[in-house]
């Protein structure tokens, strides 16, 4: 494989976890998902942060991409320095200090880890 | 964080808002949204022009949104000069005066806010 | 408005339309759409190539976007030089005189008009 | 036609196939797909390399997208040098001898093919 493919950082707009068991339908039916692709030969330490509408933006929150793998990343396992707030409009910064390729997508539990939606993630004009 | 991500105009091709009651499903399902990311540390300044097929932009709509902050702008709720019309292609550009990302969502309001789908809206080259 | 946002040509790569009549469900159930928004004040004059799998791309199919305005274009309303065959795949390549932004869309006709799916298409590195 | 539009290499960062028969929905209920559209005049050869989150990338898979034509390569047709493991995250780097687009869209099989959902890919900086 040639150089790295990607970028240090990356923006996600949109953002929503939705609360258990309020309606008709299983109670937690969806899964947030920030899938990172790591294609250098060195591990990617990854912080991300998550941005609100009516507060200041919460993080870092820490993790690591091993070279050359892939990690998809659920929001809802993210827990420290805070869990992220259900039934919340958010948004998300991904920064890695190797060049990583992101994509946004939600998965539904209900049918077979089925994605519902899938969008490369907005990559920083600068590298 | 580093400086503010982003671009200054944004333009979304795909736009449409189904009428009240035409159905068996219920009858209001889906919302349109423009989910704006601000990272940078001053409030941008958001003027959002309604393209149609038929007749000239309308606009332009003005919000806000934040230092450090996102906004889901869902495009029924814009009223002022005039609402969205019903059961109507259209397609919007989004400018403000620091960078934002965008991103166009639609949501399903039969399944507990989960999006049908989602794309990062298209940058202009220059920023 | 400052000047025209986009690109003069733009890339899909995925297209499919399928045949009548041949489920349970309602016989024709989705249109692929390629949205264009023409934010220039000139008239977009644009040609669409449709690329198969086992031969020669057909085109042009010639159409008008004119100007400040938005065309959501159904490939199966394309007919001049022939129609784009069913159960096919097929990829596009939309070209324009000015600068315009592509959006792929298709279309749930059993929902109102949600769109099942949409991305951005892929603009042309050179405008 | 003019130039050959896209780039020599893509990422996806997503991908899932599920597995068979563990559920009440029909056993294999979608595809996932990498479309690629090559525009140039010369045949592409492409090699797709699979990476995974606790192993070593696997390929490269091989194949060809003759001039001026389109291929929906499913992930699940990969057999050589292994078949792509099921209910396993993975992402794909896909190169190319000559520039092509590529979009990443998973198929449903149960409503006439239609897309759960589609994303272009992320292109190289560098051609």
């Amino acid at each position: 494989m040639k150089e790295a493919i990607g970028h240090k950082r990356w923006a996600i707009a949109e953002g929503y976890i939705p609360s258990y068991g309020n309606g008709p339908e299983p109670a937690f039916t969806s899964y947030e998902t920030a899938c990172i692709l790591n294609t250098s030969d060195q591990d990617a330490n990854i912080k991300i942060w998550i941005y609100f509408s009516d507060r200041d933006p919460v993080g870092p929150y820490e993790l690591k991409v091993q070279a050359k793998r892939t990690k998809h990343v659920r929001f809802n396992d993210l827990k420290d320095p805070e869990p992220i707030p259900l039934d919340t409009d958010y948004a998300s910064i991904i920064e890695s200090d190797v060049p990583i390729v992101v994509q946004h997508t939600r998965l539904d539990l209900r049918q077979a880890e089925n994605a519902l939606l899938s969008t490369m993630a907005f990559p920083a004009a600068t590298n």
